[in-house]
């Protein structure tokens, strides 16, 4: 079965946003057997869009389109495909009713523009949406599937995932199973040494790496009928990577390094204060993007001066004249202090040069320790990073976790 | 001028990466006259990728293709174009040379596929790749123009800016010149009732809005031949929209809001410390994304417990006896008490229910108070959010600097 998908917003055009609904979307096409064949990215602009649409109808069976949907006037995207299919636009009152609780929790105005939100091409399957007020929605009409989702990304993800993937499933037989390894610890060229006869040789399932900031992806795609199929071929591929990559693997489906390490405190119940200089709160807030955290999580001190790393985190005037605020000793001392600070099982620090500037010729931009805390000990460990400040403190937080979850599995098993 | 960009590679359409050449690329282009009307994605199919760029070329000018020049047998982009085009492709000697010589400088082994990428379609004009193996080319035919460059970002970027862009900003005499204002506190259809007419009557320079989380974006077109013309056909417009918003206007630069609080604070040298409870650090990680920020933040508290409020930011117990930690008297205390522990002008606090769990129905997920204290003084703000756990993070996090920003306008003014 053959999709594409048709996104329309001149912010894509002018190159504002990538886009990543596209992406999104074709990302779990696969996996019930449906094939991505074309993007395509058109302006609001009636004419355009609807000769694309017609074109898209024309070569495939089911055409997502995104965006356009907002309460806007130059949100065209309901009222183009509606004349393309040959369908009126009614009011949809459930939908109404959606938008003036959404209104009213938000203690928003509602205005007119918003009403024309709730118009639904006629006899199509509302796709309701929780995290905003423009509804999806799915038409079947001529042996066509046309799908209409709203174009920011927190509203568009859960509507697909949620409604759309499972309406889809029921129309294919075919399956790709694919199995997402997340790797830190090892570079991409590194790991590709290792298993470099596994993605040659495999051709069901097949092997593909892919680097990240900090850590590399490798998925792989099993071709099958059914789920336990693909499990199945996976199988024996999985276990001999596992073989060879050991704990350099941290999640087998997927998860951010964050989403694993919060499990782990939280199911061993172990509890973990943070001290954070060049991170600057980043380490805290993935933490803290884990729902239920607070159970193990006290709090962090964010420490940019040297008073506030002395005052609130304890690290000597010793330390920091000997070796600096950049150091393993002043690292470890920091882990020391939020430990001691929030009464945790375990304390974590970063310290180091994000840049652009504030490097020197011993302590370069990209130098950075991380410390780690725990009861009777504690490890530094030393990065050089290359980038910008931005890529230099990403790779520095996912470390900073991943030096934390190789600590928990050595005490738990 | 009319442009399109039709990128080529299954990677795209597994959804394994966005296009973000195509957003690169696009972004580029107005500034130098040239409109991009479409992108699209396609596989390393010939027979679509065929069928997609002689579609491109009956309606368009100038068509980029991004992708499919590696040295794989699967990278079919310069045969396909080359094909459609009826030239022949003949091996380039300099190419050649700079393929050997890249080899010879990264220690490499050259394959028998390297040779390949030295074949480009006759009388073209190369353009040099610096950080790769594959050249680009462009290519002039019956008053078309192809352009065709390497994937990877790190090759295409600088390629694009150096050779391509100036080569293609001689055939034009037009520009578009865009402004983006940055809105916060007005919600998009809030926003567009304010301003619906200038919306619906402006011809030129155009208007469009784009919500974001917890804020939108205004853009503001020019058609012109020069960035001065642009400029004064802008500023009339701009004029009347800064008389309606106002200070909702947080930057007519596209600048993030940390961008703009945090020069706020360092060209005023006012130092702010952050004292954080539902946002778990994304405001001190969002305001320490910004170079030089040290010399105003001294740091941060994360206060997730109870305990920490109390200890670390002096909250009263009677205060979150009689109110709770997520209130506004909370809120102040928590802003009062980073601006105390750190001795800084001023102090700014987040509180609230980020979710899934948490909420009741006095106090339900979204409900979030922000804090600000400075000298001889404290407010607060309550803010009734929607979405997930992210989404209400995040959009509290935009809120917690807007008010800092307001606070800052209203002193120096």
């Amino acid at each position: 079965m053959k999709a594409e998908i048709l996104s329309i917003g001149t912010e894509l055009l002018m190159g504002q946003i990538a886009n990543t609904n596209a992406q999104y979307i074709s990302s779990r096409l696969p996996g019930i057997g449906i094939s991505v064949y074309y993007h395509s990215v058109v302006g609001d602009n009636p004419v355009r869009m609807e000769e694309c649409l017609k074109r898209s109808l024309e070569r495939s069976d089911i055409v997502i389109l995104t965006g356009g949907l907002g309460p806007t006037k130059d949100d065209i995207t309901k009222e183009v495909t509606a004349k393309v299919l040959g369908l009126k636009l009614v009011i949809d009152e459930k939908t109404m009713e959606d938008i003036r609780t959404y209104f009213a929790r938000t203690n928003r105005i509602m205005s007119e523009n918003n009403i024309r939100q709730a118009y639904l091409p006629e006899g199509c399957f509302v796709v309701r949406n929780s995290n905003g007020t423009a509804p999806g929605c799915i038409i079947e009409k001529d042996g066509k599937t046309v799908i209409m989702l709203p174009g920011p990304p927190r509203e568009l993800n859960p509507m697909f995932d949620e409604t759309v993937l499972p309406y889809l499933a029921k129309k294919t037989n075919d399956r790709l199973i694919s199995k997402f390894l997340r790797i830190a610890g090892l570079g991409e060229s590194q790991m590709e040494t290792q298993i470099m006869d596994l993605i040659d040789n495999q051709t069901n399932p097949t092997i593909a790496p892919y680097a990240r900031e900090g850590e590399v992806t490798l998925r792989i795609t099993a071709k099958c009928t059914s789920e336990e199929e693909g499990e199945a071929l996976i199988r024996p591929v999985l276990e001999t990577i596992r073989e060879r990559l050991g704990n350099h693997i941290f999640s087998e489906n997927n998860e951010e390094m964050e989403e694993v390490v919060g499990k782990l405190l939280l199911e061993n119940n172990i509890s973990i204060a943070i001290a954070e200089s060049c991170t600057g709160g980043l380490v805290s807030s993935k933490l803290t993007n884990i729902p239920g955290i607070s159970q193990v999580f006290p709090g962090s001190v964010i420490a940019y001066s040297n008073e506030i790393k002395k005052e609130l985190l304890n690290v000597s005037e010793d330390v920091l004249r000997k070796y600096g605020a950049v150091s393993s000793e002043c690292a470890i001392q920091m882990a020391q202090g939020a430990r001691e600070r929030f009464k945790t099982d375990l304390g974590v620090s970063v310290t180091g040069i994000a840049g652009p500037g504030g490097g020197s010729d011993k302590k370069p931009v990209g130098l950075v320790y991380i410390g780690l805390a725990y009861e009777g000990g504690a490890e530094s460990k030393e990065l050089r990073l290359w980038g910008d400040r931005l890529k230099i403190r990403n790779i520095a937080s996912v470390n900073a976790l991943d030096l934390v979850r190789r600590h928990i599995l050595k005490i738990i098993n």
